[in-house]
């Protein structure tokens, strides 16, 4: 297995090729992971959070939080990770919000939802490969 | 799409039907995720890493992380996260060693590695099921 590192644009096209990912964060003083489903726009990352059982989540908004999205087949292990570190912030204009409910597609309908936006700081992300196999980029 | 609160047994025993989670810890006072896989052996879970990529990891060690697995399909999804919070240590005593490279399959061959155990002091999980559909416990 051999392991390479992913460029920026490469690691952001490739977040943008799935929509669930986990956004990790403090929460109490201590740390915690929600999966969330998301979207890149713009080079942001927009998560949407449910109220109930996300109400963590909302703490996050105003803070530094990691987001990161990874395909890795559970056999091989081959496939790709892309973490992101940025400032959280909630998404408060309906006219913004409005573009998102469209996109990110809810996972448990009948519950209110909230959006927040990522802006990412620092991108990184890895490829683990079979040895002689050959990248296939952002797939 | 209905969402069901895990029992603390069935969420561990879901997280042992996987070995690929990830990690999340605070490095130079940001969160950040690791992609590690993992087994859970008597109730603690085992991460292990590798020397160079995962080293932010060894400082981890010492420290409450959060760990958190998750089946969930892309398309529809359904199916299960189970996040727990405790702390880690670093594994140092041979013996205990020499039991995990049998079970915790490397990622990247040729690379030292070092073995992290996590006591779970909080564990919590959901199952997100289609309306009507039965709950699969442990699958």
């Amino acid at each position: 297995m051999t392991n390479r590192t992913l460029a920026h644009g490469e690691a952001l096209r490739l977040l943008d090729s799935v929509t669930l990912g986990r956004i990790s964060f403090t929460h109490e003083a201590l740390p915690a992971i929600l999966p969330v489903n998301h979207i890149v726009d713009d080079g942001c990352v927009i998560v949407r959070g449910h109220r109930g059982m996300d109400a963590v989540l909302k703490e996050a908004a105003g803070n530094v939080v990691a987001y990161s999205a990874d395909v890795i087949d559970h056999e091989t292990y081959v496939g790709w990770s892309v973490t992101l570190t940025g400032q959280a912030e909630m998404v408060n204009d309906p006219v913004e919000i409005a573009r998102y409910p469209q996109i990110v597609r809810p996972w448990r309908s009948h519950e209110e939802s909230f959006v927040v936006r990522i802006e990412p700081v620092v991108v990184t992300g890895f490829e683990l490969l079979e040895p002689g196999e050959q990248t296939t980029g952002a797939r």
